[in-house]
């Protein structure tokens, strides 16, 4: 019998371009309420500036510092990190990379980011990922005692496919760390969210980085948890802060029984 | 050069148990906005109350009296006729299938609905389409001078799945006749409607019938004109109106340049 009840801390923090400070900020903030999380998040690039140049300065090989940190805190803790995302460097290509460590700090998990984020809207953001990072290759399932949970970053939200190709494996959550801007983020963010968790019918949380109006890129923040039913259980604003939520896996089985939504898919047909 | 500006029309109608009022509402509605519009929309089972148990009764076979009804006014009228849907009897089933009509008044396409809406929500609404109704096989695009058009109805765009398998014939707009209720209406219609939009860089357009608290069957309303950047161009209220709007297909391009949603796809990974 899986539990259902879930306990879950996200820590939308403020990045800068201090990787240690950013390190003992996301250390010191989780070590602050040891005991009240079964499964914390971080955000996307949570310890580098989201720039394009930067990341292959920033970049480390998987088992570098950042990562040994993260597996330190999520043993010390006890609890499921999923260590929002950083440059990752491999075979001489950077990636956008996700590590999950289970509660003994052991990594069960890693997502590179699938869809690069290469934007130009008139007026609006201009961004292109694809100059430094290359893509990854696969979609992320990890497994808890609460049952498979899914992973992907930032733009990848943007694709239905990304969870219905998690969702093979019946996901009951999924994580987004993520860092929309101020074109997309009052346009699209919440509607994303909302509507990925309702045809999913799972939880699904966003963790973005505090917004910082001087920095290269800006982040909208607004740290969010969407429900199976499409609604907004928590939502933080621009600020740094942290959310702390309980999600109820009963109340998401229930939606299931009443609007049968993954039951009703005709997979058969579709292109 | 296919043509940019496209002007069409919705008709939130009341929808009555006599069939012949109801052929006479959306004929005269229409042919009292003659010369305003390319295109016309029904709403879900405009000629018969949205009850599972009436279907047979109302149902007829391709060709029969509301079909060639419609032929007409669409050639009287020289424009596209989306006919909502009606229950379709064939071969002793029956289905919920919407009809489109040509200016010249010729049949060009045919939408079965594919996935049958049975819902049982406590406290909320319950129904049963699959208690009387058989699903559809395929997904429905057909051409016009302003591009290829995707057509499904209702229940269908609660699967991301139904607008990719359009998707495939790289469409311009969409239209769901369609019925939401009071429990799904509130919560998912223009969460819906706005992220297919955005997922899909197209014009969404949803014609439903207006709201008769009276009915077996109370619909929600709402009609609604989402644009490709997942906003709400124009909406209804609950009770009977005609939305009438122009769609701007240079804008939908734009979209398409600066967010490049469709070619960051990556179909090849996609379970």
């Amino acid at each position: 019998m899986e539990k259902q009840m879930l306990k879950i801390c996200a820590l939308q923090m403020n990045v800068s371009a201090d990787k240690e400070k950013n390190l003992t900020t996301a250390e010191s903030e989780l070590l602050a309420r040891e005991g009240q999380m079964d499964l914390a998040v971080l955000p996307e690039m949570f310890c580098c500036p989201y720039e394009s140049s930067l990341f292959p300065e920033y970049a480390e090989e998987e088992g570098g510092l950042v990562w040994q940190r993260m597996s330190a805190l999520a043993k010390k803790l006890g609890i499921y990190l999923i260590a929002g995302s950083m440059p990752e460097l491999s075979e001489g290509k950077i990636y956008n990379t996700s590590y999950v460590f289970d509660r003994q700090g052991r990594q069960i998990a890693k997502h590179r980011k699938v869809h690069l984020f290469d934007i130009n809207v008139e007026g609006g953001q201009y961004f292109m990922e694809s100059d430094t990072l290359t893509a990854g290759e696969t979609f992320t399932v990890f497994d808890t005692e609460f049952g498979p949970m899914g992973l992907c970053i930032c733009y990848d939200i943007r694709f239905p496919e990304t969870f219905r190709s998690m969702g093979k494996k019946d996901i009951v959550m999924a994580f987004v760390p993520a860092a929309f801007n101020m074109t997309t983020g009052p346009a699209h963010w919440e509607l994303s969210f909302r509507m990925r968790a309702l045809d999913n019918q799972i939880y699904l949380l966003g963790c973005s980085s505090a917004r910082d109006p001087e920095a290269g890129y800006v982040s909208y923040g607004h740290t969010i948890l969407a429900d199976p039913w499409g609604q907004v259980q928590a939502q933080l604003d621009e600020k740094a802060g942290v959310l702390m939520e309980t999600v109820d896996l009963d109340r998401e089985k229930k939606i299931r029984e009443q609007l049968p939504l993954l039951k009703h898919r005709r997979p058969e047909l579709y292109a």
